[in-house]
């Protein structure tokens, strides 16, 4: 496995609106020469997160984002380089990698201070309110902050027409050190808990651009998800002395019928106890709580293999797999000595022409049913390697 | 408001392959004369139980129902009376409201007890095996249970083209009365958790058949959200001394902004920290654990109140809502006294030809972002009333 290539060059700009924009890569290469012509007013953003006391979550509404774009042409694609006749998101005619930040973000703040939310603070990251020391009163329940935090979009490739699946080794390598530098810097902003890189691919997701692109929120909690995974991280090293992730990671190669495949560094595996169609999380086999933590073999021989899962997902029904790519980081501020990064990766689509849906027993219940075997999918995603 | 009506006549009935069919109201006048002449085979179930270590959830894989019925002709329509011509699940030419078990459980048993699954007794209701009081160890953290508990569908009207919101004020109680005998039944049987009664409206939602109906789970377990729900009241209780769910629904009240309706004995809201565009709850103002301890006069208003409801979601955007509406009962065996039976409804349409959908940040993190303001949800369905 090749070392990973030196970190790709980056340049920084701000846009007409004051957002910030990120060149990764050798392209373009002058950006000061293109800076954004654009007559953009800034978006108002209101955000707020409340908190769910049923639940013990928090739940942010974002009402300015109503009129986002939405599925445009491809010739108005904010995605892909400016043309003479088209100014889009991305002032160069040409580029890498690029990231910036969304112009309908969910969550915003410390940049966007003004938004005329009544009573956060966006330094200050969101703690549960339940958790306090102080009994609650009736009083407080409808309890709301400022959904401080940053959205930012993060392009794949300028080919409006391609996918992750399709990248170089090089490209795809140029977009992990991109995710790896803004989880290091999102993680250093003021009141920032959680950073999350993401991708959305397909309009059966609910995609509504096509270019390839993914997204990273800095949240200003710990999501819901991460801090059940680290609570039973730290139950179960109370109750054993041991490590929950690298347990669970043992087990299942000492069982082996879910492994999909298994590298030097990293191992692709369907849980025992998946929840969609085709799941497959990627662990790597040292431990580490986050993408700056990974060593640059590591690096190198995750783009081999994460390019070849998605290819496999693109088989499973000879069509691009509509899919979700998650990568589970530690928080930044907690203590999450116990927790792994890995890399949860699944479609919902279930058989040719139809869906795994998030219905009553999902949605209401937080149930889950999957009408696909865990042992099956992996069967079916190891014969397609 | 009037008293309920009489409990309707119910008829219990056995089909072809050993499942239960249960008549409700005065049609048909005489089932027995229509006993299932068709030739079914029984089912294979292969239902299991997974434990979930990170997230502390169970897990049901299901994998024998990737064959259910999906989107059949009107005219092979399973959920409609027989005719000569056509056998369906119901062997009778008229119905008001039928109840039968899921040909295609998600779980099953004890009825089904030869399923094939390796450690599984039926008749246990499944514990958290993280809450056990022993270490767990590494070889341990495989777990599976066999997923007893039953799935039943629940017919609104023998009408294909029929909702809710058109039911009779009458047959509308028929089903309530249906919903609320089941919920009796169900809780009764060995190894059942919590009885979950709801339905899943449009095919946007995943629903395979546009026949009027709803679904009635029973599970071994307590679902997530239900176990979160009652950690917080209990938490709330032990810090406050006080009612979580009476407290909130004193501030809604309080506060007013998101109230819908407010009759004599229910409240329409739509909570605070919304997850969905249009998401309405409506509670007793006498908090009840479950449907059966309703009293008549609450059952009625309920009736009105809901197909109101239902009839403004249509009106949202002036075509049928996709929705989904959702029971939440207490616990059948577990210590409950806080919980408040309320309907979750909701629809994810958010705006003419635009959905909600669960992608990156809820499916991976379940972190919710709305893009409705709760307070313009509630403003828009008071308008439309």
């Amino acid at each position: 496995m090749p070392e990973a290539a030196a970190q790709p060059r980056q340049t920084s700009i701000t846009l007409a609106d004051g957002r910030t924009l990120i060149y990764y890569g050798a392209l373009p290469r002058r950006p000061a020469d293109y800076p954004d012509r654009r007559q953009l007013t800034a978006v108002q953003v209101m955000a707020e997160a409340r908190w769910d006391w049923l639940l013990g979550e928090w739940v942010v509404v974002a009402s300015h984002r109503q009129d986002r774009t939405f599925q445009p042409a491809d010739s108005q694609c904010p995605l892909c380089p400016s043309t003479p006749a088209h100014s889009t998101e991305i002032p160069a005619p040409e580029y890498e990698v690029v990231v910036f930040e969304n112009r309908f973000p969910t969550l915003a703040g410390p940049a966007h201070a003004d938004t005329g939310n009544q009573d956060g603070n966006a330094r200050d990251s969101l703690a549960a309110p339940a958790g306090a020391s102080q009994p609650a009163s009736a009083a407080s329940l409808l309890t709301a902050r400022q959904a401080a935090g940053r959205c930012e979009v993060v392009c794949f490739s300028q080919d409006h027409a391609a996918s992750f699946a399709d990248l170089s080794l090089s490209q795809a390598g140029t977009v992990l050190s991109a995710w790896t530098d803004r989880s290091a810097q999102l993680g250093l902003l003021p009141g920032v808990e959680q950073v999350y890189c993401f991708e959305n691919r397909g309009s059966e997701i609910g995609v509504t651009l096509p270019h390839p692109h993914g997204q990273i929120y800095a949240y200003p909690y710990v999501t819901p998800r991460t801090g059940r995974m680290l609570q039973s991280a730290a139950s179960y090293r109370a109750e054993t002395g041991g490590s929950l992730f690298d347990d669970l990671l043992a087990a299942e190669l000492r069982d082996g019928a879910r492994i999909v495949a298994a590298g030097g560094h990293w191992i692709a595996l369907v849980p025992h106890a998946a929840r969609w169609p085709y799941e497959v999380h990627l662990y790597p086999r040292r431990r580490v709580p986050s993408l700056p933590a990974l060593d640059g073999a590591a690096r190198a021989e995750f783009c081999e293999l994460y390019r070849d899962l998605l290819r496999r997902f693109d088989r499973l029904f000879d069509q691009p797999a509509p899919y979700i790519s998650a990568w589970h980081q530690a928080p930044v501020r907690r203590e999450a000595a116990d927790f792994a990064l890995h890399l949860e990766l699944f479609t919902i689509r279930r058989a040719p022409g139809k869906l795994k849906y998030l219905a009553g027993s999902e949605s209401g219940m937080g149930a889950f049913a999957n009408d696909v075997a865990p042992e099956a999918a992996a069967r079916r995603l190891r014969e397609l390697g």
